[in-house]
């Protein structure tokens, strides 16, 4: 076992866009244990939009994090030591560990994977909070039939890309906007979705219209701003909206003003800001459909792996400027 | 009984304030009765928010008026002739009669009112379609809970006033937003509610602030616009939204910018756009308990009477603007 911890902290916060300056890596000390803690090796980094949230000081859901802190985020990882008799050395976990290679924590605190599969990042994606928020956002919602249509934004990213595979299983229509023509034709080709719009395209309400002749029923956003905007003003009468992410406004300094907010009247919409943690004891039987269906080959996943903990703020970067395809995590095995 | 009738007619689609000149007031014969039908005479008008938007051309949940149509609207009325078992004349009804002297409508359509109380006026506001909307506004979103704090915009209005009064009977803090000191005032002292912010006010943030030191659990939205930003800012977590309506959005041609959306899911809102039309099924329960805690003096309403049809077009236009408290009814007894 190394001697030294290598960490990334919050060095300042974000105004506007983040910049890797507002990142700073160090080393540390390996954390002590203390009774019923683990210490876990961390495999691979979670990156998620949430996270920009958190590094601003405006009051949120959760805390921010504090300036020289690490780095909040979810990982999967290996129990190196434990003082707990729920885990063993060389159990897989998932949990929130920080963007750091080494993390002490309470094993009541992190989720033991049975039988994992490989590659691990799939509990971070598909199988993890990502795949279970989608699960959540159309369980709490409720009432998507057969042959409605769903759209969902951010179609490309790791909750996107659940809710529409689940929302086809399902019987529905599904519409996917995403940014980009490789991201579209990933979201179609390989995701099944029925139709993918490209939010840069010069008339992205047309686009959206056309691709929605019967309307939109339920609405899964992640993105807020301009999209939301669109759908706004194609959601059909009593349509559902499982809010999610607002990504586009996180970022901003000015808001967007919506022009079809009175679409929610109007349609007599119903709308549910939701957190997956706030759902938790819903885990379990996310988790097992998840767990079925990706056996089943009906779940296909994207992520983009970066590679080391010092490439992880340049990665979260781009996650957020949206210029990948599926879930961004980061590997550390080879550190 | 007179040979002719006298209407007012939609002249022209607004654009931005309602003007006078997008009325026209005519003569016109007495409607004929078929059969099931029956023949009534108004005798006071409701002017309400919503027929903004049924003069405006946009998609909305119910037709637009048509150029040269009967500006749509409720009423109550007095049966003069029926070709129906179920009504007889002097009955006292509401319905949809529009804004005219005579309106001949199918029985089923209206509502007898059994034993009416004086003045008539009372069945178009507190025990009437904003009575009902209050009730059923607060019983779709559920969970007021006793010591939480309720804000409801447009406080003095019809369907606010009965909001804050019902809210407080069942324990919960009451706060109004309404337009100018004469309001506000009447709003804390004949209507009970525990404060009443002026939205004119300069720092109406602040003063919303301080009137709810512990945060808003449910907002009862009728105004939309700068007043629902500022409630959004100070929203709990897991508030709820009944969404009846956006008045100071319907004359907007620029929509407002919200800063606080964000609340919408930091906060883990739900919101609910509704009609009271969707929900006529409740309408006995909430019709039923409306009228036991008026007998029994527990609701205080207001109104302001105009007088004659030809005024309807100027009362309307001032209740668009929030010149007036309470209710705003138009008389047709004398004509």
């Amino acid at each position: 076992m190394p001697e030294l911890n290598r960490q990334v902290l919050l060095a300042r916060r974000p105004v506007g866009e983040v910049s890797p300056m507002d990142f700073r890596i160090v080393a540390a000390p390996l954390p002590k244990l203390q009774d019923g803690d683990v210490l876990v090796r961390n495999r691979f980094l979670s990156l998620d939009p949430y996270m920009r949230m958190r590094m601003s000081d405006q009051p949120s859901y959760a805390p921010s994090v504090a300036l020289g802190e690490v780095m909040v985020g979810g990982a999967v990882a290996e129990v190196v030591e434990s003082r707990s008799p729920q885990l063993n050395a060389g159990d897989v976990i998932t949990g929130s560990t920080g963007w750091q290679l080494y993390a002490a924590l309470p094993a009541q605190r992190v989720r033991r994977i049975e039988n994992p599969v490989s590659p691990l990042s799939v509990y971070l994606g598909v199988l993890g909070m990502p795949g279970v928020t989608a699960w959540v956002g159309l369980h709490l919602l409720g009432g998507l039939e057969p042959g409605q249509t769903l759209v969902v934004s951010a179609a490309s990213g790791a909750v996107g890309s659940v809710v529409g595979q689940i929302a086809k299983l399902r019987g529905a229509r599904v519409l996917g906007v995403a940014g980009g023509e490789e991201k579209c034709r990933a979201v179609v080709s390989e995701l099944g979705f029925d139709a993918c719009i490209d939010y840069r395209s010069a008339d992205l309400e047309a686009c959206l219209r056309s691709a929605a002749p019967k309307g939109i029923d339920f609405d899964f956003e992640n993105v807020g701003g301009k999209v939301f905007d669109c759908v706004l003003g194609l959601l059909n009468p009593f349509a559902r909206i499982a809010l999610c992410g607002q990504v586009s406004q996180y970022n901003a300094t000015e808001p967007y003003a919506l022009r079809n907010l009175r679409s929610l009247l109007v349609n007599r919409v119903r709308l549910q800001g939701f957190i997956v943690s706030d759902h938790m004891a819903l885990w379990p039987q996310a988790f097992t459909e998840l767990t079925s269906r990706f056996a089943a080959g009906e779940l296909k996943y994207r992520e983009t792996v970066a590679s080391g903990l010092e490439n992880a703020p340049q990665a979260f970067i781009a996650m957020l400027r949206g210029d990948k395809v599926g879930k961004q995590v980061v590997k550390l095995d080879d550190e």
